[in-house]
């Protein structure tokens, strides 16, 4: 499925772009580099709805108040192996970046880290965060509740964000990476399919009354107005298929992000001008288990016997986790990464309104145009 | 769906057969009643599959010496948040039972505990170990790995077992108490379907050559004889519902049980007269975040939302993790533990070879009679 027009840009080229616009957001450059690369990362693996086409809607935010650009994370609460840090309304990225951060260099100490993260906003890809403890031989785990768009199991309304989880541990020729929402599928998916008008698959998405609908439209306008309905668990609407365990594993995310650090849970986020997401995060040192090397190893052989195993008819290749992110940062570093050009329209606007040229980044590239969205003096 | 005729019995008639039956296995009486205790708790929680029917298969497997009864469990690496246990194929809920205690006894300590097994045996259900850390004031989380029964997304062969994860919160009035199979269903269900000869669900089964199928028997045999198929993970057999993310859950079973303890991964389990599964447990403080109560009390808020959300049309009520076990526990206690009469007719068997006297639990309850399964001179 297409998303419309691409154009594709290096990734030097975006990093430039991306870090001159942070810094006029009145971002220090190092925090500027922080959110940038967490942004490009997305689009680096492939999941580009939490890439560059991210970088308007944080402006947005920023401009709302929702995002506040001068907050701190701050650690309320410590222990050697444990923290809660409070977010301020700060950048997800930074205080994710702080608070794994946090959590390696406990675990570093102490074999384990892990820190819970209150009022903070969205923070991109889960697996950012994971993959930074992988870097240190560790298993690392991340996730974070968000806007309510999951609907419980026998329920009608949204009670529990898209809740993803990510693990990541090291090992050859591929880390295992695993980064999923603990709903079906995102709320991105079904903006996609509204886009391009086509109907929804079954078992994705709930009506208003809590009935399976096809209609993308109807369901991001019901999220949107908090008419009901929503996305449903992974495992669809009943029992039958295993709902209640998509529900199950939300309610982990909720655990780690929203209930250890006694912040917002997804249903009371984006409320009154405030986000108040929240983030969980793991380090486990595999020294604290024995040779690292050895526990490398041992996963590396089973993740091998299983892209080996036989495969279903019709199909050449069983992947393991990870394999698709390792393949996409080779093509996005050799071909450059693709942005929709609706972004790039919107990314010129927004260089427009920062008193930025694009065409220093884009040499003599010009989007389609379209009405402005960033109006008034910067 | 109906599993055939069941009869009531007091706990405390199974108690005292189990504890009876379990010494005379040879097993020291606090042994025997750990082991007891793991099997009529799965009665109480409604998890039929995982309770008294079990007795039988265990002996069996003691008969056969995959399961043995002087193991002990042997801890060959620690630290002060972790440790590394051998269960030298010694029954499954002594070495569960014992590490988790190990977990919990560090995360008194230290915040944390997290502790992994190998060479162990079938420990019954995920979900006790969990509800011990949870007594404790702690988050309990619990997985295995087993006999390879679900097939990665586009495989054709079961590389990775039904590796169910279980979560357990302290909460009111329940505990979050959340288990089950990171595969869609397990293959106990898909043995009640060939029972009773129905066919089976969409969505539930892969045939050898990694198609959907409905033949549950067909499904069995191949999974017995090594031939391909098997059960789809938690989202079906496609990306498109999410089958990688079922699969993905699985791995992270199989990363705490068989990958840190560096033990047999589900493919290599159940071969040569081993069963040699693996157990993974965490026990996380909840002081190392702040004060429990108030934790506590923000989980049950939130559980409560959940349980007071708009019901979808045609239902009635929705259940929160745990809700549904609460309510068999006072079942069970009230009006006694279902048990089918099958079940009731091998244990009388196993009490003849065994030389006790059913009457002593059941009176004069009579099982239907059938063949002997145990012969010989015990």
């Amino acid at each position: 499925m297409s998303q419309g027009k691409k154009v594709r840009f290096s990734y030097e080229q975006l990093n430039a772009l991306c870090m001159d616009a942070f810094q006029k957001f009145g971002f220090s450059e190092h925090d500027a580099a922080t959110i940038t690369d967490v942004l490009l990362t997305a689009d680096l693996y492939g999941i580009q709805s939490h890439g560059m086409q991210r970088l308007v809607r944080y402006y947005k935010g920023i401009q709302k108040g929702t995002m506040k650009v001068d907050a701190k994370p701050e650690i309320v609460f410590e222990t050697p192996v444990s923290a809660v840090v409070d977010g301020h309304d700060g950048m997800g990225q930074l205080n994710g970046v702080f608070a794994m951060n946090l959590a390696i260099k406990k675990a570093k100490k102490s074999g384990v880290g892990i820190v819970s993260v209150r009022n903070s906003n969205h923070y991109g890809i889960a697996g950012y965060y994971a993959k930074m403890a992988a870097r240190q031989n560790m298993i690392g785990f991340s996730s974070t509740n968000s806007e309510a768009i999951m609907v419980p199991t026998y329920a009608s309304k949204a009670m529990i964000g898209s809740n993803p989880q990510a693990w990541c541990v090291p090992a050859d020729p591929y880390d295992f990476f695993f980064d999923a929402a603990t709903s079906v599928v995102t709320r991105g998916k079904l903006e996609m399919y509204n886009k391009l008008g086509e109907k929804l698959p079954d078992g994705w998405a709930l009506d208003a009354e809590g009935q399976p609908t096809n209609d993308a439209g109807a369901v991001l306008a019901n999220i949107a107005a908090h008419r009901g309905g929503g996305i449903m668990p992974l495992g669809g609407s009943t029992e039958q298929l295993g709902s209640h365990k998509g529900y199950g594993n939300g309610m982990v995310s909720e655990l780690f992000s929203s209930i250890l650090s006694q912040g917002l849970t997804s249903n009371e986020t984006m409320k009154a001008g405030k986000s108040g997401i929240c983030h969980g995060f793991m380090a486990i040192n595999l020294v604290a288990f024995g040779d690292p090397a050895a526990i490398k190893a041992h996963l590396s052989n089973y993740l091998q016997s299983l892209r080996d195993a036989p495969k279903a008819s019709g199909q050449s290749r069983i992947y393991t986790h990870g394999e698709k992110e390792a393949a996409f940062v080779k093509d996005r570093k050799e071909n450059g990464i693709p942005v929709i050009d609706k972004t790039m329209t919107e990314v010129y606007d927004l260089c427009d309104y920062l008193h930025l040229d694009p065409h220093k980044y884009f040499g003599d590239y010009e989007p389609p145009k379209a009405g402005k969205m960033f109006t008034g003096n910067y």
